[in-house]
């Protein structure tokens, strides 16, 4: 068996000593007779997996008491729904910021339910920058402000966390959580889906201050209510057990590695490697995000023209690069350096890029 | 390393052969390069996943063209919320048939949405029976009538398909989906968490009779929207995929085991033989439930005393059969017996009821 170097934008490489373990633990979870995903969530054996899990995530990424952690089923996009659902009235005004793709999508979810204002946004520029603070229309009465701290689409990145005043900031980290060190206090909920950074499909995390729960939200079925998933410890229904538990097991990885701001270091290294490489081809490869907007995580990038694009992502398929193509709505190619992509993947990648250009240039 | 006989209710045991090619595939999918908990949901290896997993899922349970079948994230719960949103008018009366502890969650999620009428309830007697037809009081105007198949906790079981006329039938399954055969056509929608007998936890199967779709429902984000999810063939946003693959293939199981109607055999011989041993062993072991009304997936029973119970329990684990503690809200013993659940199983317990009463009674 050979593993290729995996730069799927999500769900994601993982690394592979998470794979081993969950391997060798498919039939027989800890000398148990049964395998993980065979368990009752409220199983003495799973609570240990869930509870541990939750204490990890909380050191990794240094979570405050006055925070609560969920683990819910569904990706971002459920949360975006649940979000105004929670923390708006009715048809109260909410502050938007659109920086990409999935920012899009936020206002999509949430506009049946609040009135939204689009505070900012850099669509007339191709999302190739990040809207400056500077120009924001926020409202004074807004029931929060949501960002995409990531776009996994146009590769563009919040690297300062914007000034809200007393409006709970609200922030999509679904592509670069525990990317680097993060200031939880800064913002009123961090959510994301797991596939990229945190582990596998099928599980989102919520963290949230607990003071925005008193918030009386919106008519909603329990099941939509962030209260009782909190009061039962993310357990008011069955939740994806296997996949929390594989989640755990990665920040297990993360903080043997040596934590977030270790991956800090890596990540950096990881995308200065492959933007020097765009950046030194002397046009061959191009990337059209600001420099001060780039993201670490999700690099697009295009090579002169669209047959070249497809053939660079063939020939790196068959030489163990995987999950090149770039997404549908921007084309060209897309490199995603998540937490689980080794250095030596980025090398590899850009070995790669040189050789091609030399072939194709 | 020794595998257990599992009785829990759900998450439940998976059939070993499922467990092994998951384990063997785990780091490398096909040859791939990587797993397949690792790949976009968009790529041609895991759309193929996808694919197979509804046409073996069609074929199954023989489901006709005409119904749509969805894999959604999260489980019944949350579709119990989703269908009073899509498929009443807001506030419109809705008939719910309440033979347990899940018939009672649904009414919980959907009286937000609607005006919850409990056509019949067996509460009073502790559901230990059904609610006959002839007594149900059904509304003229009604959206839908729900049941609940299966009770997984009180253990009552319909097996006639109840006649509603020309109001769509809406019946939660996910605790006896694929046990036996499924007249699909009598139903509006069957919805189940797959964590029974469908595989693993964390995925939840829908079908829908196409002409459903077309009411309006609730204003609702689109991520609640099942008509989105049909056009988008469940990947309106990134699915459980890991989960949804694990389906697939305790799918191809049961297609290879003999398909519905093999399990159908096998699963009245376990309940006749756990039933048996109990109704044999002179009030020892007690079931309460009417006998027309009994549960052939989950059985719950109980000892002289809840001291017996527990020494019952733990004797059992130790024993190798794993997980017979009754839920809470009814105590006791409980065993289910999906489709996963060998005949061997069935077996070991009752040939372990029968020492355990030998030593105890």
């Amino acid at each position: 068996m050979t593993r290729a170097f995996n730069f799927s934008a999500g769900p994601a490489t993982l690394p592979e000593s998470v794979l081993r373990q969950a391997q060798a633990e498919m039939l027989d979870w800890h000398g148990s007779g049964a395998s993980i995903v065979e368990m009752s969530h409220r199983g003495a054996e799973f609570m240990s997996v869930a509870a541990e899990a939750e204490a990890d995530l909380r050191r990794l990424l240094d979570i405050p008491d006055d925070y609560a952690v969920l683990f819910l089923s569904g990706g971002a996009t459920t949360q975006q729904a649940l979000i105004p659902l929670n923390f708006a009235r009715p048809g109260q005004r909410a502050d938007y910021v659109v920086s990409g793709h999935w920012g899009k999508t936020a206002v999509k979810q949430a506009g049946v339910y609040v009135d939204v204002n689009i505070a900012a946004s850099s669509e007339p520029d191709g999302y190739r920058t990040l809207p400056p603070r500077a120009d924001w229309q926020l409202s004074p009465d807004a029931a929060y402000v949501h960002i995409t701290a990531n776009e996994t689409i146009h590769g563009v990145e919040f690297r300062d966390v914007p000034d809200t005043g007393d409006v709970p900031l609200v922030a999509d980290f679904s592509s670069s959580i525990a990317s680097e060190p993060l200031d939880v206090r800064r913002y009123g909920v961090i959510y994301a889906g797991a596939q990229k950074n945190l582990g596998p499909v099928g599980i989102a995390v919520m963290i949230v201050r607990r003071d925005l729960l008193e918030r009386t939200g919106q008519p909603r079925a329990d099941i939509f209510d962030y209260r009782s998933h909190v009061a039962r410890d993310s357990m008011l229904n069955t939740p994806p057990t296997w996949n929390w538990y594989l989640a755990g097991l990665v920040f297990k990885w993360m903080l043997a590695e040596g934590g977030v701001a270790e991956f800090a270091r890596r990540n950096a290294a990881k995308a200065a490697l492959v933007y020097g490489a765009i950046d030194g081809s002397g046009g061959f490869y191009r990337n059209e995000v600001a420099h001060a907007a780039r993201s670490r995580m999700n690099i697009p990038f295009f090579l002169p023209d669209a047959e070249l694009d497809a053939r660079f992502v063939a020939e790196a398929k068959a030489a163990g690069l995987l999950a090149l193509k770039g997404h549908k709505v921007v084309g060209g190619i897309r490199a995603s350096l998540y937490n689980a992509m080794p250095l030596a993947g980025a090398e590899a990648l850009v070995a790669f890029m040189a050789d091609f250009q030399q072939r194709h240039g």
